[in-house]
């Protein structure tokens, strides 16, 4: 059979993709509320905020007074998310966020001219200034992320072989500048991966790059979140993406396209059933998810916040014995 | 890798699963409407409808009249579930379902004790009765179902080795009577799988009984549904129960375990998408999930009807350029 990791790092990007897509409004208070349950879970990597501008993005105007008020815990690294050079200055004048730079490629060109406004070529070049604006500011770039890897719903399936030397042009910049990227994360953008795709990108990455440590961030929007991870898994990836409680996700978006990220306490009660460490406790994580569908107001898509965890159902049946 | 079957066969329990558990009431028109709708769209195999006393499933009470009420299209095979002779003789009496036999075992004592007031050695020697039953009425037993053959919330994870003898009783019953069981089904009754433990019980299943068809009937209580048949593909599995628009479950039953089947269409797509034939059109069941949404009059757990399927957006893309 496969060869599962022996443990599995969640980044944690609920706070930032629920607050961010949830029309709200939500008190700053409840989101600091969340992101505090969070770092009681074990999760090691909390993404909290974006830095958006507030006319972009009304459910991050409050960022700032986000950041400042929850309290970090020991191990743990709290991320943000930015775009541009103010939303890294904003990061860095909280004195308090772990800011690390991130490269950014993408594996579609049509994507990228309708969100971006770029061509591949000049998202390339743009990497040069990001990768500059992070050495003026003394920031290592640590991660690098190629997004839409498995498709795009405006240039459909995406060729290996593209997703390959995409990679190839990421490595170069990082050799160039004498990067350290630890991380590279391939992204099912628009939710095009199945299992199948998921064991073919990442063995032809595997392949090509045997030193690349890969993570996947993967959305839910077709239902094959938890199968593609599982697929990563038997892969060997050892870093995900996720957001508890399915966070970002509707389940009332009906026929609007739900793009939930896949939901952490369903990944994490897949790895301990599978005998995968997380460092997560599931019940309070399962906590957390209750915390989270009670802040943002009605039901989210996570499945075993309501069926509950095996495990809890074991000490229940050994109690009773 | 794994080896995919060619193609799926897949068992539609929708309309049955669903309609016996929503609050209701449901016009027997619109149930009718569902299962028409659900006969255009390639499924080879519809469950219908049960046949229970209408004081346990008010839902099922006008089961006659929707069997009387559908349309049989070619090459589909109609079925009904009934629990007792009563049962079987208003299948019979309709004249125009598919009446099969089916023997029924459990890996639990616990579930047994509890949902049938039987223990183990009770439910074989009725086995024995039931096949005597539908022989008396000249109608053949072809399929054969082990309950909880993945784990029991009243006892816990079941033996694989306890799995493989309940299996062997079945056989035995099945030579005794030189009954032609073309399909035996591993049941998830409780949402116990994960995708190691379908590969570790369906690997066992296959090296001691070679020869078996198995089919496997999945819940996705705990989010593990699709993965769960992911990881059933890779072991060569090609019979599926599933139910249109994962009807049977309920977004809204919030911490109380919402118990829906394997979504079918979220599967065809899953199955379309690596390669897999199901002889399904996939635009069709969506409309079909879509419909069986607005029958029941809430949000129902499906993903892919929200999402849409890819093979739609290639068509839209090819067309643009």
């Amino acid at each position: 059979m496969s060869v599962y990791p022996k443990a599995v790092h969640i980044n944690e990007e609920g706070p930032r993709e629920g607050f961010q897509i949830e029309k709200g409004p939500i008190s700053t208070a409840r989101k600091i509320e969340l992101i505090d349950s969070l770092s009681k879970t074990g999760l090691k990597q909390i993404q909290t905020v974006s830095f958006m501008p507030a006319k972009n993005v009304p459910g991050m105007a409050d960022a700032d007074e986000v950041v400042k008020g929850f309290t970090r815990f020991p191990g743990v690294t709290y991320t943000g998310l930015w775009l541009n050079e103010k939303g890294l200055q904003r990061a860095i004048a909280t004195n308090k966020l772990d800011v690390k730079g991130m490269l950014s490629l993408c594996a579609s060109e049509k994507f990228l001219l309708r969100n971006q406004k770029r061509t591949l070529k000049e998202n390339l070049a743009a990497q040069h200034s990001i990768v500059k604006m992070y050495q003026e500011n003394n920031i290592p770039v640590v991660r690098a992320g190629l997004m839409a890897a498995f498709g795009c719903n405006f240039e459909g399936d995406i060729a290996i072989a593209h997703v390959l030397d995409t990679l190839q042009q990421m490595l170069d910049i990082g050799e160039q500048y004498r990067l350290d990227l630890q991380l590279i994360s391939l992204a099912d953008t628009m939710a095009w991966a199945t299992p199948l795709s998921i064991k073919r990108v990442v063995g032809a990455v595997r392949n090509k790059f045997p030193d690349l440590q890969i993570s996947l961030h993967l959305h839910d929007t077709r239902g094959m979140g938890i199968a593609n991870a599982c697929a990563g898994l038997e892969m060997g990836v050892a870093f995900y993406d996720a957001a508890v409680a399915g966070l970002g996700g509707c389940p009332f978006a009906a026929h609007s396209g739900a793009a939930g990220n896949v939901c952490t306490e369903d990944l994490v009660f897949m790895c301990h059933e599978m005998g995968i460490e997380t460092g997560i406790d599931l019940e309070a994580l399962i906590e957390s998810a209750r915390l989270a569908e009670d802040i943002v107001g009605h039901p989210l898509p996570g499945s075993v916040m309501q069926g509950g965890s095996l495990a809890k159902l074991r000490r229940k049946i050994a109690a009773a014995a």
